[in-house]
């Protein structure tokens, strides 16, 4: 069966992440794919996740919580932007999910934009190990998604193809702005 | 790891075709996806194989031969165009796969053609069973390629997505107009 972006994504991140690889969840949202990445990293590894709303948090929070995988999640209020920050020098990654729009159920005000998103990706990228990717799921059917969907295009066509390979997974007949994917694999 | 659309074509074709189903490859070349059918639609199934070239069809028999597979797989030195004509009335498929562009090694004047491939997809979509699929490998960097790859982007792009999920997969960092995949299942 033909999985949808989102679901594509979960298989994705079961390719990548390995037991004991610290990940990041750009946009933890209701904590979905974090519990995923909590469950794949093993005791031995760390999901670090962020995500700029209380609302967002919390919700993760009590996901995490009860999955019993609090021991490997890390939760930050803030901006993805800065992410990189937040490891350890050196430290490489095995996974940084996206999930880009705005938060299910919640304030459609409040939307990733692409500047943050692309200056997360670009400190981000160099510390992917090999084999390592960086998982969007683009919802753009919002006030600023188009911009933000280009913005992440003409980045991620840009990579070099030596250094990087660049999936583009969409449904080419679904109506209303679906949601699409882009993965980009460290070589 | 992310796979080439080539290899994505074969990780959908081992999720789609199941044993007993009758299948078809549009475009067998060297044989290699006719050998992997055969063996997916085991002892009781049956896969259909068209080229227009003798050299492909020599070359794909011995190839079915060497793997034992002959009994499973019928080859036709004919155009795709009216492949469901060579379907018993009524009979479903699992799937259709096809490399559109030219034989690799080949005669490069050889290629296929956007209004058989067409024809040929009309005439064997309204037999696929749910969850069945229509493959493409689009090479299109060829005299012609980019009329043949339009023609079936904007086929498949306008098909009712209640009765189909169109996936486009491809790389878009990849220079030199890079071969993509599209497939259509039946939902």
């Amino acid at each position: 069966m033909i999985e949808s972006p989102l679901m594509f994504s979960h298989f994705l991140l079961r390719q990548c992440v390995r037991e004991g690889d610290v990940v990041v969840d750009g946009t933890t949202g209701h904590g979905h794919d974090t519990v995923l990445m909590a469950e794949l990293v093993g005791s031995e590894g760390q999901v670090l996740g962020f995500d700029i709303q209380a609302e967002a948090i919390e919700s993760t929070r009590a996901r995490v919580t009860a999955a019993g995988l609090e021991s490997r999640v890390t939760l930050y209020q803030e901006s993805h932007e800065h992410a990189v920050s937040r490891l350890a020098e050196g430290q490489q990654i095995g996974a940084v999910q996206f999930n880009l729009g705005y938060l299910p159920g919640g304030d459609k005000g409040v939307v990733t934009q692409g500047s943050s998103t692309l200056r997360c990706l670009e400190g981000l990228l160099p510390r992917l190990r090999k084999g390592g990717m960086a998982i969007f799921v683009i919802y753009h059917g919002h006030t600023g998604g188009p911009e933000e969907r280009d913005a992440l295009l003409a980045f991620a066509a840009g990579l070099d193809q030596k250094v990087y390979t660049v999936l583009r997974y969409d449904m080419l007949n679904w109506r209303n702005d679906p949601p699409f994917l882009i993965a980009i694999e460290k070589r």
